[in-house]
């Protein structure tokens, strides 16, 4: 109990120093954005100016042009490029795919999962099997699925209501699901989108193919033809599966991460990064996926600046190149920062959509996360509740073996996956607010981090 | 230090206790809402097939019939409606509106405010005051406002982080405009939308006028048109305004509340209400305003239903008339409970859109609030944090004069001004998941007030 009454007066003293100087901070900093915020307009060039931004396409290489100009637009004290060797797929031209029932011939939407490679030319059609899991797949055994089109369509747990538990729960089908086909021997695998609404958007989306096993053409199914399938399969359950799809695995690409940067005024060598991804999938803008990280990013820099702040630390925005289909650029940050010997005490990332701030997972020791945890007073009055253990993001994970502590933004995770990884991922799906007010939580979190350090 | 102490051991004792009983049905509760809600099929039909719901209108005539048709084919207890008369206001043709700069015509979008007068049939056209605030308006008398078009031009301040409170900042100017305008011989009153987007759709709402002053003709104009005229004044004071509606008060009509109850087990007498309001405004298809609120109320019957649970007090889901230009049904319900000796301990009201639960205001005494802030750590895991004094609603306002506790249900509330009186109040703009989970916390606190009273 004793440890309850310290750390409960802990918490009150802190507050009220909090009330005194640090809330105040924070107060201006969310007045600045909900005032002056640039990053809604900066999103829209992004988007709309350049669009989707899949490694190694034109669309990335202006996006890196464009981000490096804008930071250098905005006065940060240094901005620069990272270079990265970076995966080059491409789509080719749109699938087509149909359900072959009898005599009548449904078109379904799907689309290739990022590195598939092609079908034949003339595409490929079989006999389907539908499972809901790779124990199900592996119980059917070879004789079952050899020459078939696996066909794995296990929802996502809508009653998780962290929408990202959901996805966890599922998403080992996109990435494994090829793999698992292909080792009993058939010729492709079809995958219920990750996505919790019914509806015509096949979600693409990364798939990895084990060593040793034949790569097998595999793709995306929307959620309303993933449930006509099973349907049809129900009444028929030899119709067939057609799909063709054009996709390629062009040689390694030439890309950049962009990382800006404000000198920190007493200990420069201690490094703070915010970042997001600047790559995207092909099919929509990239916007909640990750246009909104990278310009909420820039946007802390562009309020400390505004506010006169002078970060004692050295606070970086990085754009991270190749999350979707490689991690080069994480990866590639991370390296450069060992073999540097650059000291980042701390990395937020931002992938998780421009929505309403809930708050912010911590990858750290107990001890960091309870420093963290204390400053849950100064944040809960904008709605910041979520903060404690948690994962950090895709792109800063490397950065933890050099003892960096790692922070995810959290925001509202309800409509994400009505838009990730799908056309609909558009501008207009992205409220000026909701990503004024995440730009904001992550200044606020950086201005704390700068200040008392971890 | 002591009193911490305790409260800490109650907080700790009851969430034990929650762990092992009450948290197991609340996770049912939302198990049910996100695996078989029905709120969003409902709305769909209320909107869609039904559409604007002003009072008096047929389409609010529909929303009776078709909502009473609803609870009784879920097979609710009983189902009865409660007649009241409400205010008949109608448009007629739409608005047309401009500005004359010298030779320059240019169109904005206006809509008259609900209640408001026509204008003359061939409109009224004048020179415009713009101004802030009424004591702003006051400061420059009647010298300078006789004759003239007053343009309250106050934006919500969009700093506040709670849209609620940038709205209850500005929309004086809607609710009083015309009044405080018409007193120094204005002959009409345009007020600045209240949204917090800049865009083109002007918001209606109900507008007062006051007694013994001219009743002046009086429109929002949207966002957009409003910064256009902001600056046209300030390039030429001199220019003009032109605007004509064609609205009209009719004799007041005969319309009802639609309840549906389930009959309580152990303590029928007991009430516990839960509802929303079933008018709209005339331009959009009242989606988040508040055919949310309504669905989600008789969802929360269903759901209580569905899991076989037989509350121990009589659950109502009431749809009350009129909430928005005159909130007859809302004390006509209490004038009725009043009358009928009911004993009506809690009341929800959810009225603020239909999106990802935040919490729950209380109107209560400080030991009624205090024991629900207890439930916290049963809600908290569903991002319901805010838990704690603050509005209830307006239908369910007047039954605090018989001693019922009232609940506002507290959605985030950052989109809820983009949409909020305007023809953008679409189904479109509701997404499935947030509103299932907001019906599922309804229900959660309605099983929670069930088993403890208050």
């Amino acid at each position: 109990m004793r440890k309850l009454v310290t750390s409960l007066l802990l918490c009150t003293s802190l507050y009220s120093f909090g009330q005194n100087a640090d809330s105040v901070a924070i107060r201006k900093i969310y007045n600045e954005a909900l005032s002056n915020g640039k990053s809604h307009e900066w999103l829209r060039h992004l988007t709309k100016q350049i669009g989707p931004r899949l490694s190694g396409s034109e669309g990335a290489q202006k996006a890196v042009d464009w981000t490096k100009k804008l930071m250098d637009q905005q006065g940060f004290d240094r901005v620069f490029l990272q270079e990265v060797m970076v995966p080059h797929w491409v789509r080719g031209a749109k699938e087509v795919a149909y359900i072959q029932n009898g005599k009548q011939k449904t078109n379904v939407p799907i689309a290739a999962l990022g590195g598939s490679v092609a079908t034949a030319a003339k595409g490929v059609e079989a006999q389907v099997i539908e499972v809901k899991s790779f124990p199900e797949l592996r119980a059917l055994g070879a004789e079952k699925v050899k020459g078939k089109i696996v066909f794995f369509n296990r929802p996502m747990d809508p009653t998780k209501t962290i929408t990202f538990d959901a996805y966890g729960g599922a998403v080992d089908q996109r990435a494994g699901g090829a793999t698992e086909a292909a080792k009993l021997g058939a010729v492709g695998a079809i995958v219920r989108s990750m996505g919790l609404a019914q509806d015509d958007y096949p979600h693409t989306g990364g798939t990895r193919y084990g060593t040793g096993v034949p790569l097998i053409p595999t793709a995306a199914i929307s959620t309303n033809g993933a449930n006509l399938l099973s349907k049809s399969l129900a009444e028929n359950p030899n119709l067939t599966f057609y799909f063709k799809q054009n996709c390629e695995t062009l040689p390694d690409a030439k890309s950049y991460n962009v990382v800006g940067e404000l000198k920190g005024s007493e200990k420069p060598d201690e490094i703070i990064v915010v970042g997001g991804h600047l790559d995207s999938w092909d099919l929509g803008e990239g916007a909640h996926d990750d246009g909104t990280g990278c310009m909420q990013s820039i946007e802390v820099l562009r309020i400390m600046k505004a506010l006169g702040m002078k970060p004692k630390r050295t606070i970086r925005a990085v754009m991270f190149m190749n999350e979707e289909n490689g991690l080069r650029g994480g990866v590639k940050y991370a390296d450069l920062a060992k073999q540097n010997n650059e000291k980042h005490i701390a990395a937020i990332e931002s992938d998780e959509g421009g929505f309403t701030p809930r708050g912010f997972g911590i990858v750290g020791t107990p001890q960091q996360k309870e420093k963290v945890i204390q400053w849950k007073p100064l944040l809960a009055p904008y709605g910041l509740h979520d903060i404690g253990p948690g994962g950090g993001g895709a792109d800063i994970g490397p950065l933890v073996y050099i003892g960096t502590v790692l922070f995810g933004f959290k925001p509202d995770s309800q409509r994400y996956f009505d838009f990730h990884h799908t056309a609909a991922d558009k501008f207009e799906m992205v409220n000026k607010r909701e990503l004024e007010l995440g730009g904001a939580s992550m200044a606020a979190l950086v201005y704390l981090l700068d200040t008392y350090g971890l």
